[in-house]
């Protein structure tokens, strides 16, 4: 028995236009619920924070339903099983889930993932060893397919999904460029991560930088962004480009009007004359190629091969500033926030 | 020995701003040349048009080159060798070459593939057993891959890629859905073709009507002629919705200003949420199907259960004129010029 008797939860005060703002939040308490037979309490110990939480913000057609006004905002959790009426889950056992921002739930067990604390740390499997750093390897792998001296680019190269696509291609024996905001951010993944080159997408000429970082053109660019650094990549791409299409960040709150930006039918005679694809995924899309995801990029973490960078912020009652923040990209590394010890 | 001494071509006299106009071609006379050792003089029977021309006629960057100005264009036709100093290459066979739009010339053999007139007419080498029929192939097979039980869209459904694409998403137990220009060739598409659908692109309320023609949204949109038909299938593509690209034709002469239209961060919004994949080709990238292809589509020609139909205009002086009509969809069946009997 969980020896807690109040949770908390953040719910979905109102639909944002534009940019969230915290008053589109609400915390509130609520009982711990009791497991009944067949169930598991979880207490989350860390949540994950990412951008396609934006687009459930919306009461529009997605991929995923809308969050309802009142409900708690979804998201992926570490948790702890604290009590259990359910064969094959013990007290004291990790576990993934779709919990939400919430610091208790119960579970039936279903779509419930052990992890194991002993191979890589908790929240690493929110992040590097979770949905961002599998987007990264099963777009590249199944999309991107970079080869030996091709280019490939990325965007929020300093985040859990950019900084595994630039590490994923180096190991391919392509080139990595990596796109970032801000001379930390960009000092990171040239210096710590490596990449080959890096840019500024707040630099006043970062079209004609992208340009000459790119000197042989683009083979795959792995959208996560959208916006102006689409419209800058464009043009760059080689022919027989691949863009796999996992996120278009600066598009969540609102696209805002791009001067001197491509048009559909230049984007579409783009396409027809460099034999250029283009495909948007989930990462549920591929999952079959988890096992390989895990294992692979696991053993990079373990042995200290792959890096990544995690940003955590303490308790839930922060995660509404620092989701608003992150899509201004003032996060800087996987965000994650620590929800209980 | 060819018994004629006088032979003829059409040369780009200026470069075409929107449609082409007649004074955009000139058509001039010379003289037989004679093949050197190493050469054969070919006499072209028939002459491919083909929308792609249009873009060659442009000063600007595509996935070949410009045709330079004064210069014959360039288009593929069926020949027969008058006149050979070539090994392997007889007087009165027949070949497949990238001529242009000239009444005689020579070659050294390279790029020429010999056709059998005893398997299939000479002209269908240049519709379904052709370029343009290998280019509905090859997009299906490799990109639209249609299954059994979902709806495949296709523009220009009377032409020669579109009928090919309709009929063999039926083979694959697809719902075939065509768009054509007008009741006459509606009319074929339905009831010589056989397609499940057919629509008027120039009804008034073509989008509602698509929206209903296809109940359960698209699965494959075989793009070939871009613009307002474009605008009016995106919405409905459904999850995991595949789009070869083939061909903007509607955009050849100048892209309109589309009113209402999808923008560039729809689209791209659409691409991600619906897990959609839009790819360009040309038929050469995919060259290594040739062989299947004229198997398997050489068959249906032969025993009559793939049907085609083409418009034959008679003397090289009048395909300026064709060419024109045939961005404005005035050609119904795959569009030739007869240059000689």
């Amino acid at each position: 028995m969980s020896s807690e008797t109040q949770a908390r939860r953040i719910v979905l005060a109102a639909r944002p236009q534009g940019e969230p703002k915290n008053t589109d939040f609400r915390l509130e308490g609520f009982a711990v619920p009791a497991p009944g037979p067949g169930q598991v309490l979880l207490k989350t110990r860390f949540l994950s924070l990412d951008p396609y939480m934006r687009g459930r913000m919306n009461d529009s057609k997605s991929y995923a339903p809308s969050v309802a006004l009142n409900d708690p905002m979804v998201g992926e959790v570490v948790a702890e099983v604290v009590d259990s009426q359910l064969d094959g889950f013990a007290r004291g056992e990790h576990v993934l889930a779709h919990l939400g921002w919430v610091s208790h739930g119960l579970s039936d067990g279903k779509g419930l993932r052990k992890i194991d604390a002993d191979q890589a740390p908790l929240q690493s499997y929110l992040g590097v060893l979770g949905m961002p750093g599998f987007t990264a390897y099963a777009g590249l792998r199944e999309i991107g397919k970079p080869r030996a001296g091709e280019t490939v680019v990325v965007a929020a190269a300093s985040g859990p999904v950019g900084s595994l696509v630039g590490q994923l291609a180096q190991r391919a024996g392509a080139r990595a460029v990596g796109i970032a905001g801000g001379a930390r951010k960009c000092q990171f993944v040239k210096d710590v991560l490596g990449f080959d080159a890096v840019l500024d997408h707040r630099a006043e000429d970062f079209p004609a930088a992208l340009a000459a970082a790119c000197p042989d053109g683009i083979d795959v660019y792995f959208e996560n962004v959208g916006g102006a650094v689409w419209q800058a990549v464009f043009p760059l791409l080689n022919p027989f480009g691949r863009v796999p299409v996992c996120g278009l960040i600066a598009d969540y709150n609102g696209s805002p009007a791009l001067p001197d930006g491509i048009s559909v039918p230049a984007l579409m005679r783009g396409i027809l004359t460099r034999s250029l694809s283009i495909r948007g995924f989930i990462n549920y899309d591929l999952d079959t190629l988890f096992p390989d995801f895990l294992a692979e990029v696991g053993a990079g973490v373990r042995d200290g091969s792959v890096l990544h960078r995690e940003d955590i912020v303490d308790g839930l009652e922060n995660a509404p500033q620092a989701f608003i923040g992150l899509l201004k990209g003032s996060n800087f590394g996987k965000l994650l926030v620590k929800v209980a010890d």
